[in-house]
């Protein structure tokens, strides 16, 4: 190499590294910006601050379900998968947001979105959204929760104390004893229902003599020490997806998890459940939990709650209650009767963010006895030593935001009365709902409402007779299976109103048949007679425009 | 009873009910407003959320790490069962917050508190947050979350392909195809590494023949099926907490986690490693997967990850990395050569809301095979219909928050670069610190630091001749074991700092003993040199006031 040459590649070299220098230094100013906390009015983040409310109202102040963007379009915006090299700036970020993100998502809390179980959201939770994030709390130990670990107890106790109505002093007891645990707040349901299930086979399955127990030893060893065959857990067969997840990862088997037959009002059939517990008894399978479901995913549908008990009583068997849903009926006079009970369940699952109206990442597992999640209690020795106070030694997970700041706030900002009010108000307007299918002959009701989830289904004109007279055959009965499904696809795609959709065992002609049902939830307190009106019209709207070539041919016209 | 006596009371109760009637109506009022969105400026959310505004201010603005509040005294406040009947106020409600909980709350953003993974966030997470909660997506369907899927498949390949690499081919196959798994967003690195671990066995345990598979099957039936005496999973002895929960849950049981001996550099001793691996294989027992430590929790060592790789692949099992921590270090060019082999790894955790800087809530579990995590997927009649797009069918938990916004916005508003500074700074102000230290005849560093945790202790003054000729009997270590710890204790007590602690294998006078270490962890971008020396003067001083009776009594004076 020239010596020229060389030196011009180092002062080209050296001129590289001062660009890069130079670009590093920038890069550094913005990270550093971002990281500081704004000191008044003007910042980066009031900036920010007042985007983004901007966006908020806009999105939730439309009434539309969601845009009329298909899927595969919207999945194209999507497709980049390379990380920027700089950092973009905060109103490049929002206007992309704003026209590919917040543009095509869903708008769960209009008035007019009936179909799942995510609706309106108190508006407390947004500013209150902002706290949890500067405060940036780790609930997983008291070293970076000092307030929260006993402030999540509280809401956590109150809870129980709706379900288990216990006396003053067992509250005062354990309500800020760190050997007891009242509740665990968990992700979502599934979390909360699997940790349930694990607390149970761990202390059935414990040390005993010489042997260590089925957490040291694993589930093989521990079936085979206690004499067991294999273990299961029974409940309806309509039992949320959560169970096989929890069958599945507790290493019994989705086999294990024993589907009882339900009645046609979609409660378990207690002969049956009475049946399963002395089958497995006789094959010699352990019972690691009865499950009662207050609040089917489906359809609402409520358990015998009380008559579970009394099975699982008596069999000395842990009795478990997914009250995912319908948990909160407990703060109605009115309806709290269906959830008799509960206050017998060994444990009990309830979701903050479906009638507790909270964010999503509020599951909740309530124990009757406060010793029992010790079964699952683990250490380490950076974090949650023996004896202490935090609350991730008795938890699925580890590192926790502060999400009881919205349950407890939620307790305190809505109370009794108020859960009791949305409670009812969602019921009654079932109940409005239920009339209307009922008297329109486009649709047909499924069953009736037991709570503010309602089962449908439209009848194609040609069909009504039939209907009507109970003389649909099991092909007539797909064909307006086939309709509805590509009815409640066709009202998703024009994204003015959504009802879901899902599938529900009928009877025809004396079989067992399975038909598509539309599916509303209603709990949007803000959704209206109006609202309910328009969504019903709309579907018949929409109807009538797939009705129009040859509805039987739709199942090959759509992909 | 008297006619006049029964009119009073029909008086009396319809004056009740009357009453309650007003009641009620004011708290449907209530309720119906704070679920109706706010329109302009002048709403109660808006004035809520001025207030949050200044309390969140004045939170990030304080330098201490705490307040000096007794956590005994704390708890006081938390102690009340009921749930108030009628729905508090705003002004109530953040006056409470102000005094009971924010008051007595971790500053964990504060740059003098340098002992946990938790630190400050960038601002843009406090107006995002607002707007993930107005959205209200639910991430387990695309009926709730259209944009939301997409954008967290992408958000994750963006991550993906910083781990793996693979051609853009690869990405533009994967990327948005629903039959492809590229990562999982979990609510953390616990249920990141359960993720991993739960495929693992499933696809190792799969359907075969006759067979239906470990899912139905459960635990027993499939070692059975498949001729294993026990299932294990081997790593190192510093393997976070999780795998205990995850080999607890799986029903693999804690004493099939295979704990293996490290190097006094914390990292997994190879030899040990394929010892172990051989012992299993020659006991039959099925090896779910080995893990690599890409950053100890109490040290941040990073195992030697290209030397697993060739173990594990040479042996054909599946090699999982557990970088919850250490992962981001791929960002750093100068430093990503400690991760080297973490590309062949068969799945990878990494937390957002560590390293990342995202909010608590973001755990990640990235796989090789795009296909993998079909062994655990589920299905279900209203949602996750096979082969659709939601995202829920291969998860562990069921709905969840659109926490990819977080995800997203990070890897665009920070970018690779910024990400690399990051980095790059934590690991140079370790540097500084533990050169702080090494100076200080005070301290004892009892570890080069391999990133940004740093152990060290202090030593008393009577002991510190015997420590620096390596004299210290294990009585010695003892008391400076019961010192450190009083001392952590003081310092947390009195707030203005904060290091955490934890314990350590040393060796003395040839003998392994377990010594407690003080721990820091400079992540916070925020903290500088001089919180740096702050934080070890501060030390010095209270250790100073705690020595001055007697600190070998001290054990018996704290309770």
């Amino acid at each position: 190499m020239a010596l020229s040459k060389h030196k011009q590649d180092i002062t080209k070299k050296n001129y590289l590294v001062e660009a890069e220098q130079k670009i590093q230094l920038q890069v550094s100013d913005k990270v550093i910006q971002i990281f500081t906390p704004s000191n008044g009015s003007v910042s980066v983040e009031r900036d920010m601050d007042v985007q983004i409310n901007t966006l908020v109202d806009e999105f939730l102040g439309a009434s539309i379900a969601n845009t009329d963007m298909a899927f595969n379009k919207v999945i194209e915006n999507f497709t980049e998968s390379q990380i920027p090299v700089e950092p973009d700036s905060f109103d490049n970020y929002i206007e992309y947001l704003a026209d590919n993100v917040i543009d095509n998502s869903i708008h769960t809390s209009s008035p007019r979105f009936i179909g799942h179980m995510t609706s309106a959201l108190p508006c407390f939770v947004r500013p209150l959204a902002k706290l949890m994030m500067a405060m940036n709390q780790n609930v997983v130990k008291i070293e970076t929760a000092k307030a929260f670990s006993p402030y999540e107890r509280q809401a956590l106790a109150m809870m129980h104390r709706l379900i288990y109505n216990f006396p003053d002093n067992f509250y005062s007891q354990h309500i800020q004893n760190s050997q007891s645990t009242l509740g665990i707040l968990a992700s979502g349901g599934t979390a909360a229902n699997i940790i349930a299930l694990w607390c149970s086979r761990n202390a059935l399955l414990g040390a005993k003599d010489d042997f260590v127990g089925v957490e040291k030893s694993g589930l093989a060893a521990a079936l085979d020490f206690y004499g067991y065959k294999g273990a299961v857990i029974i409940g309806s067969e309509l039992m949320h997806y959560s169970f096989d997840k929890a069958a599945d990862l507790l290493g019994i088997g989705t086999q294990g998890l024993i589907k009882v037959p339900t009645d046609s009002n979609n409660q378990v059939n207690l002969r049956a459940l009475r049946q399963a517990v002395a089958d497995c008894r006789a094959q010699n399978l352990l019972i690691i939990a009865i499950v009662g479901v207050a609040g089917t995913t489906d359809s609402g549908n409520v358990d015998p709650l009380w008559e579970i008990a009394e099975i699982a009583s008596s069999a000395n068997i842990h009795f478990h209650v997914d009250a995912a849903w319908g948990g909160p009926l407990i703060f109605s006079e009115q309806h709290r009767l269906k959830l008799a009970g509960i206050e017998r369940a060994d444990s009990v699952t309830i979701d903050g963010h479906k009638q507790l109206y909270l964010p999503m990442g509020i599951g909740m597992v309530f124990l009757r006895e406060p010793q029992f999640a010790s079964s699952i209690e683990k250490n380490a020795c950076y974090t949650m030593r023996k004896g202490s106070f935090d609350l991730g030694k008795r938890a699925l997970e580890g590192s926790r935001p502060g999400m009881a700041l919205f349950l407890h706030a939620g307790l305190n900002l809505i109370g009794l009365k108020g859960y009791e009010f949305l409670i009812d108000e969602g019921i009654r307007k079932t109940q409005y709902m239920a009339a209307c299918i009922s008297v329109k002959p486009e649709f047909e009701l499924l069953a009736e409402p037991d709570m503010n989830l309602l089962l449908y289904r439209y009848i194609p004109e040609p069909l009504r007779e039939l209907a009507l007279q109970k003389q649909l055959t099991e092909t007539d009965n797909q064909k307006i299976s086939q309709f509805n499904e590509y009815l409640q696809k066709a009202q998703r795609q024009a994204g003015r109103t959504f009802i879901s959709r899902t599938t529900k065992t009928s009877t025809c002609f004396g079989q067992s048949i399975t038909i598509t049902a539309l599916r509303a939830v209603i709990a949007n307190p803000l959704t209206t007679e109006d609202d309910i009106d328009a969504v019903l019209i709309d579907q018949i709207q929409i109807a009538s425009e797939l009705s129009m070539p040859d509805f039987l041919n739709l199942a090959e016209i759509v992909a």
